[in-house]
C-alpha cells in the first residue's frame, strides 16, 4: 500500500518547526511495510488542504494528515477533509462529554472553542485521544470512483499525541489491511571512501538492481549510508534477497562499512575499545573539541575515554602536552611532527592506551601556498608506536572540523583493525 | 513572490533524515519576504520529481528544488527538471574541468561517474560550489504560457553546499527580483530566559501586532530568537516601523538580548573578549569538549581562547587541573567546590584572563536522587575572584550538553557585563 503524508501549518512552510512527524510516520510506515511516496506540508488554508487531500486520494491508498486539529480558527483540517470527500461535519454530544471529562480531571474548565474538537465528517470514526483533547479520525471506503478501498487518517500535530495514537490504534489497522508486509530495508555505514568512489567500487550492479532490490547512497561528512531495500511477496522472500545482497555489498567493501542501522562511527569505535579494554585520549587543534564531542556524544563514553585538550596556540600545546619547541619552530603547528607529538603527548600525559590528534588549517585564514586552507595532519599513538595522515579538505571551517573528525574516528577504528591483523598473525 | 519547495530523495520518506533542508529554506525565503506555500518531498524518481516540477511551475513563481544531483543512479532531479520543461541535458566540460580540479586539489581522483555532474539542462545556468563537486543550477524564464517569469533553482542535497549557495547566490538573486521589499525582518536573539517568561515579560503587544507588526518566538537549546516583522508600501515605511518595534523591545528586554541577525552568543562573547583584550580557557566534564567546540567555530576564535581541557574521571581532573582530591571525595565531581576548581585550574594552567567550567550529569545514566540526570554546576574565575551556577536541565544526553553550552557562554557574557558595570561605578 502507497501512502500520502500530509503535514498542515504554516509554522512549518517559515522553518519555525521543522518537520519530524513526517520523518516518524514515514519511519514507522517504511518499517510496517507501507510505502510513503509523497509528504507535503501546506499551510493552515481550507482550499489548499482540500486540494491535496483530493489529490492524495486520486493517487495513493493511504493519507494520514497530521495538524489543523485543534480549536482555535487557523485548524482547518477536518473542514477542508470534509469538502473534500463532498461530506458534512456532525457534532458528536458523547465526544463533547469526553473532552470535557478530560479537562476537569486535570482540573481545569473546558473553553467553549473546545466545541469544534467534537465535529466529526460524516463516515469518519473518532479515535480515543489516550494522552491529548482532540480525537483522531478514521476513515476507510471507496471515493470518487477509484478503484480499492481508501484510508483517512486525522491525527493531532502534537507529536506525543500523534505517535500514540498511531501506535496504538492507526498502525495495527493499517498492517491488518496490508496483509503480509514485503518490504525490508537496512542501511549500511561506510567511512573513509567518497560516494563516487563507493559507486565505482561496487561496479556494475544491473545483475542485481531491478523493481525488487534498490540501493541509495546517502553521504554526509564523511559517512556515505548505503540503504539496501529488497521487496517480495513475502517478508521471508524479501527478507532472503536482502541478506543475499547485503552479503554481496559487504564481501566487496570490506571494513569500509563500520557500521549499519543506528550505530555511528564514535559508538562503533566505542565498543570496539571496550571489546579490546582500550582507553582513548585526544588533543585537538583545528577541530577545536569536536572530535572529543563526538566521542562523548556516546553514552557510556566515560568507561574508554581518559579525556582530551584542546590546543589553541603553541605555549598551550607546549605547557599541556610538552610537544617541542623545536618541532613547532622548524616544521610549524600544522606538521607532521607536531601532530604525532600531539597524540604521543596526550596518551602519556592522561595515561591512556591511545592518543589521536588533529592540527591542522579549518579557516576561513590562515592558509598558506605550502599548507592552505583545509591541510589536515591527523595523530595516532600506542604503546606500539605512531603513525600520521594528511587530509587535504575542501570545506570552509565548519565542513572541515566535521571531515577531520570522521577522519580521525576512523584513522582510530582502522589502526585497531590492524593492531587485530598482528595479533592474529 | 510565492515558492514551492521540493526536496527529493527516499532517505526523507523513510524518515532516515529529517527534512531540516526545507525548514531552513522555509525560513530564509520568509526572512527575504518570499513566501513559500508548499513543501513536498518525494522519491528518488524520475517521474515523480518531473510531476511535482510540473505542478509547482503552475501553481508559484519559484520552485527550489534540493537534491538528487549526485553522480549515482539515483540522482534523477536535473533529468526531471529537463523533462518536465522540455529540453534536454547538455555536457559542458568546462564544468567537468572544474570538478576535477576540485577533486586534483584535494589529492584525489574524479571517478568516472562524476562525469553526469557536468550535464545541464538547457536555459539553466550553473552556480558554482564553493564547498561541493555538484554546481547548483539556476533558471528564470517564462514556461508553457503562464503569466510572468518563473524561477527554478536547483541545489545540493548536502546542508553546508545548499546553505552556501542559497547565501551567496541564489537569495540576493530572489530579492533583486522580487523588487522593492515592502517586508523588512530582524532577529534579536535572547539568552537566559524561557519563551514563555519572555512572552509575560513583554507584556500586552495589542497595541503594536497588527497586520504590519508581527513577533515571533523561535526557541532552540537555551536561545530564543525573537523574529520581528514589519511590512510597508515601500521598504523605507516598512523599516522605520521595525525600528520603533525593535526599540521598544531592547527597552524592555536590556541584555537579556544578546545579538541579533547572524551572531551567535559565541562569535558575541568573542567579541566583547576581544574588546577588551582578555583569554578564555574551558574545562568540561558533561559537555565533554561541545563548550570548545562552539567557541572554536568562530572565526579568529584562536586570538582569545587558550585552549581547553575535557576531564572525563577524576584522575584527569586531578591530573590536568590539579582539582584537589579532598574536594572530589568530600563533594563528587559534580559539585560546586569542583566547578569552582576547574575554572581555576584551567585558568591557572593555560594562562588565561578567564576560566569557564561545566560539570554535570548528561545522562542517561549516573543520576542519584540528589543529583539526578541534568544537575549541572557551572563556573567561572577571573583575576577578581569565582562565581558558580547550578542548573536543572530537563532534557537526555544531546540536550543537556547543548543547553548545559549554552548557559555556559551566558555566564561568561553576563560575568563580563558585570565587570564593565564594576568598573564604571
Amino acid at each position: 500500500m502507497t501512502a500520502t503524508l500530509l503535514t498542515v501549518g504554516d509554522e512549518l512552510l517559515i522553518g519555525q518547526v521543522v518537520n519530524t512527524n513526517a520523518a516518524w510516520i514515514g519511519e514507522q510506515l517504511a518499517t510496517h511495510g507501507l510505502q510513503a511516496v509523497r509528504s507535503v506540508v501546506v499551510g493552515d488554508d481550507l482550499a489548499g488542504v482540500a486540494d491535496e487531500v483530493r489529490r492524495a486520494l486520486r493517487t495513493t491508498d493511504v493519507v494520514v494528515v497530521t495538524g489543523g486539529l485543534g480549536p482555535t480558527h487557523d485548524d482547518v483540517t477536518k473542514q477542508a477533509v470534509a469538502e473534500a470527500l463532498g461530506v458534512k461535519l456532525r457534532f458528536h454530544e458523547y465526544i463533547l462529554d469526553d473532552i470535557r471529562a478530560k479537562f476537569e480531571k486535570r482540573g481545569r474548565t473546558m473553553a467553549a472553542a473546545n466545541r469544534v474538537q467534537a465535529e466529526v465528517p460524516e463516515g469518519f470514526e473518532p479515535l480515543t485521544n489516550a494522552v491529548g483533547t482532540a480525537p483522531g479520525l478514521w476513515f476507510a471506503g471507496p471515493w470518487e470512483g477509484v478503484a480499492g478501498e481508501r484510508v483517512i487518517v486525522l491525527l493531532p500535530g502534537v507529536p506525543y499525541e500523534m505517535q500514540t495514537l498511531m501506535r496504538d490504534i492507526v498502525l495495527p489497522r493499517l498492517v491488518e489491511l496490508q496483509g503480509e508486509a514485503a518490504v525490508v530495508q537496512k542501511t549500511l555505514h561506510t567511512a573513509g571512501i567518497g560516494e563516487s568512489d563507493l559507486a565505482e567500487k561496487l561496479g556494475d550492479l544491473t545483475g542485481w538492481l531491478s523493481d525488487r532490490i534498490k540501493l541509495a547512497f546517502l553521504p554526509s561528512y564523511g559517512v556515505v549510508r548505503l540503504r539496501l531495500t529488497a521487496f517480495g511477496d513475502t517478508r521471508a522472500e524479501a527478507l532472503g534477497r536482502l541478506g543475499e545482497f547485503e552479503a554481496y555489498v559487504r564481501d566487496i567493501l570490506g571494513d569500509l562499512v563500520f557500521g549499519e542501522g543506528d550505530e555511528t562511527l564514535a559508538s562503533v569505535l566505542g565498543a570496539m575499545l571496550v571489546e579490546r579494554g582500550l582507553t582513548l585520549a585526544t588533543a585537538e587543534s583545528c577541530t577545536g573539541g569536536r572530535l572529543a564531542d563526538a566521542i562523548t556524544d556516546v553514552p557510556g563514553s566515560s568507561v574508554y575515554f581518559s579525556g582530551g585538550v584542546v590546543v589553541y596556540g603553541n605555549p598551550t600545546k607546549e605547557a599541556l602536552l610538552e610537544v617541542g619547541a623545536d618541532a613547532l619552530r622548524a616544521h610549524g603547528a600544522v606538521s607532521e611532527p607536531v601532530a604525532r607529538q600531539m597524540a604521543e603527548g596526550v596518551r602519556q600525559r592522561l595515561g591512556a592506551s591511545i592518543g589521536v590528534s588533529a592540527t591542522g588549517i579549518a579557516g576561513p585564514g590562515g592558509g598558506t601556498r605550502d599548507k592552505p586552507v583545509g591541510t589536515v595532519w591527523l595523530g595516532y599513538a600506542d604503546e606500539a608506536g605512531s603513525h600520521t595522515v594528511r587530509l587535504q579538505l575542501p570545506g570552509d571551517r565548519q565542513l572541515n572540523k566535521r571531515l577531520s573528525v570522521t577522519a580521525a574516528l576512523n584513522l582510530v577504528r582502522r589502526q585497531l583493525l590492524q593492531r587485530d591483523e598482528l595479533v592474529g598473525a
